[in-house]
């Protein structure tokens, strides 16, 4: 019998906290369900107190979810008390709740003299802490995992010590995450080994791992751990997270599945979903996969040299350990058209992933309709963008009603924009470097608007003929990002579009939506 | 003392096999130069057999570089003889040479029954072929390197008995490539530590690993190899190379460095270069870094979340077990203009690691000063863009001379293009769904062609107001892949270039330039 090791996705968590990735709600409870399909284990939906859309992202997955929904929080009651507020009525709810443990986080957060003089008091206090918010916790509910954040250059003793201290609380799950991507997976696989040797009650929790890829050691340091006693991997899809971002879980769930015949471990994941997974979550939260990234990259599975080729055909086992369609590479594009009709677009969409119905439904297939007219061949990835711009549409969006461009290598480029926001109507025009510039410089006019452009990017979604383009656009506002995403068959129209949700999410977030905004780094 | 471990760098040899990424001579050797400045041991350069133009940056490379420059070959005379020709005038020349050992490539490659008609005498044969390689690339130079390709599946005993071999036939560095990224970091030192024990000679030869990331496991397998006795780790800039990719170059030496504390390692590698040669390893492949990519990342130093902003404030060492600075990310942008000078430019040039002069660096210049007319202000990654755009011009350009573009909301894209050729000048107009697909139609009507437009992406390359947008095209005829690059402040116009260059790539490589190319595959 192989043991399981269970997988605990905190895309919606860690990797939502990677800069300029802010999903919105409808976005996550998207996620969520594809991560359903995905069967992972646990599924970390956010960090509730950090702010209402967090909170009410944490509550609508926990509702509809049958899997267990996990709520971060900090080790003080008013974090504890919202986690529970949140997964009120989940199936399956868990409180995640973590504090810090390396000296170097302590004197750096818990520096004020009111959490003790000495490093020494420091510890015990932070130790009490900790025992304390499992114990809060559990009066909530049976399944309370806790985090001892920046375990990996946590002291040895001290970390067996509050991990003991926690599990005799009531801790089902002991986390021990390497928060900065500090350790080696030989130094990380002994950690854990030391700890089931040091902790006498070890046994009554699961151990789980929490890798960061800042030395690019994430993922093996999961497995490193998983070969010493973790049964619990957290990661996420595309790896993405703060900094370098979090162990991918494509990445560790296909070592463990290829390399079944090393160790006894399986997963639970359905790995067919793993393309749908990766790029649904690469559309909504316009993080680029590049082209050499392991399983899902675009290049994971071509091979450009001729002797390569050739020994592809002779036999494929020669260069791929693994078959595109093992993790869902679609071997042959599907194409719909005007003609494909409603259900034909819905089932489609179903098998990409997304499950829309109702209104939803309707609204996509109007754009869809829009698309086909001028595309004959409308393709998955065209699908995705649609579902993307879709879903990342705020409710009072700054919208564009009319542009025109006029540009070449011999004209000055000039753009004419007319923009809808809720209250007025706004007409202008300018020139600009290029139509794109001509075209933000026309908006910010319009606006009245310094440029808040931070980064830009376009780009074409599929291999046909007559692609869709995608421009994303980052603004920074008094420290915040916001991004926005347009789509067009007009690369110009789909960047002015950009840029207008990005202002709009901007306008989101000073009137209040995504205020108090806290967040943790475990 | 701390023992060195050599770095191989092969990012101009497996990472230039990344589909679509060929690079012309011009541009290997402005990489080769910054790769001397990085401070690497070994530059693999290329592998001469396989094209005229492969031979020729081999050539060019080890008649400049001071390093010790590396040429692939199989396990042939005719490969092996072309490689020497190609070093002979290097300073210190490396043959090195590969063939395959593991069954199922033995099987795949060395079917055919003069290999000999049994598995066994298969395997006899090909330890032949390896002896006889080396002896006779130690004719031409005292410094061998063998690979045993598809080592990572290969039978240990054949391993360690082909490894004996060749080091007795003078291989003075033996390479275990996991040419399918199929092992894990525990199995694979354990691969190395066994071959240590086995093989009766192995003390006289650096022992080597070149490690793909199809399981996301290259870095890790890499030092795990180095914790068992390799010396020598072969990978590429940015993790490039075929599928998923190599070893990463900056993560193996960052990891190395940064735990200096754990092992006695240490490479000499001045890791302030790093992120200079990721931007323009990238900008001249065209193959994009992902913002969650460790060390060279956009994300790798940044913070989204408050408490990790707050955490940073008080003490940087919280999240960051390395500074930027010492990977080479700038902190502050120096912006030139146009009276900076020729001077300034070169001198800002070279601080990037490009070295130009001469009439080089006249074009340069000229079109500096075209852009900062545009640009008030023209950012390092301008500059890098500039280089790319400059070095990757073919000699015989199919040039846009004329574009004029008219779209919007409310009007039918419609594009006006003039081109000329080397003997033509062709004219032609034509609508599209969008101004660039406008653009593309008329430039197929004019040249009388059908799409080959594989892939398209543009992307702004700097935070600054005015961005200049660099187009990449990538187009695929009949199996083989061309990938032209286009730079404006107009995005559409960079696209008409770039889809015009990847044109030009085409028609040289159908005029022979590119012919008979054989590759490799360790």
């Amino acid at each position: 019998m192989k043991e399981k090791v269970l997988i605990f996705d905190t895309t919606l968590r860690d990797g939502e906290q990677s800069p300029g990735a802010s999903l919105n709600v409808q976005e996550k409870v998207e996620i969520a369900r594809q991560l359903e399909k995905l069967n992972v284990d646990i599924i970390e939906a956010g960090f509730p107190a950090s702010s209402p859309l967090q909170f009410d992202a944490v509550r609508q997955i926990g509702e509809e979810s049958g899997k267990i929904v996990a709520g971060l929080c900090r080790s003080v009651e008013g974090d504890i008390r919202s986690a529970h507020e949140a997964l009120r009525n989940a199936a399956h709810p868990r409180i995640h709740t973590f504090v810090s443990t390396s000296d170097i986080h302590i004197m750096g957060k818990f520096g004020h003299e009111r959490y003790g003089r000495s490093l020494d008091e420091k510890r015990r206090t932070i130790l009490n802490m900790a025992v304390d918010a499992v114990r809060f916790a559990r009066t909530f509910t049976g399944d309370v995992e806790f985090s001892a954040e920046d375990a990996g250059r946590t002291d040895p003793s001290y970390l067996a010590e509050i991990i003991e201290a926690v599990i005799d609380a009531g801790a089902t799950t002991v986390n021990i995450p390497d928060t900065t991507g500090y350790t080696w997976p030989s130094e990380f696989g002994r950690k854990i080994a030391g700890l089931k040797q040091r902790v006498a009650n070890i046994d009554r929790a699961t151990i789980s791992v929490h890798c960061h890829n800042d030395l690019g050691l994430a993922v093996a340091n999961t497995l490193s751990a998983i070969e010493n006693g973790a049964r619990q991997a957290e990661c996420s899809m595309n790896g993405i997270g703060e900094r370098a971002g979090n162990a991918s879980l494509e990445e560790i769930v296909m070592a463990l599945k290829v390399r079944s015949d090393l160790h006894g471990y399986h997963t639970d994941i359905a790995t067919e979903e793993i393309y749908n997974t990766s790029r649904m979550v690469s559309s909504f939260t316009g993080l680029v996969i590049q082209p050499n990234k392991a399983i899902v990259g675009d290049n994971a599975f071509s091979h450009e040299s001729g002797i390569h080729q050739d020994g592809m055909l002779k036999n494929r086992q020669t260069y791929e350990v693994m078959t595109p369609q093992s993790v869902g590479v679609p071997e042959t594009s599907i194409v719909l058209g005007r003609h494909s009709g409603k259900h034909g677009l819905q089932a489609r969409l179903e098998s990409l992933g997304y499950s829309v119905s109702g209104e939803e439904l309707e609204n996509v297939y109007q754009r869809f309709l829009s698309v086909a007219d001028k595309k004959k061949e409308v393709y998955d990835d065209d699908l995705r963008v649609l579902m993307g711009d879709e879903l990342s549409r705020p409710q009072d969006a700054i919208e564009l009603d009319y542009l025109h461009v006029n540009s070449g290598t011999a004209s000055i480029p000039t753009a004419t924009v007319r923009i809808r926001s809720k209250e007025n109507t706004y007409e202008e025009s300018s020139t600009g470097d290029g139509p794109v510039d001509a075209c933000f410089k026309a908006i910010e006019r319009a606006l009245d608007l310094g440029s808040l452009v931070n980064s830009y990017s376009v780009r074409s979604t599929t291999a046909g003929r007559q692609a869709l383009g995608e421009a994303t656009v980052r603004i920074e506002d008094e420290g915040r990002f916001h991004t926005g995403r347009g789509v067009s068959t007009d690369i110009i129209e789909a960047s002015a579009k950009a840029y207008l949700q990005a202002l709009s999410l901007r306008e989101e977030a000073r009137s209040g939506g995504n205020d108090n905004r806290i967040n943790n780094g475990i």
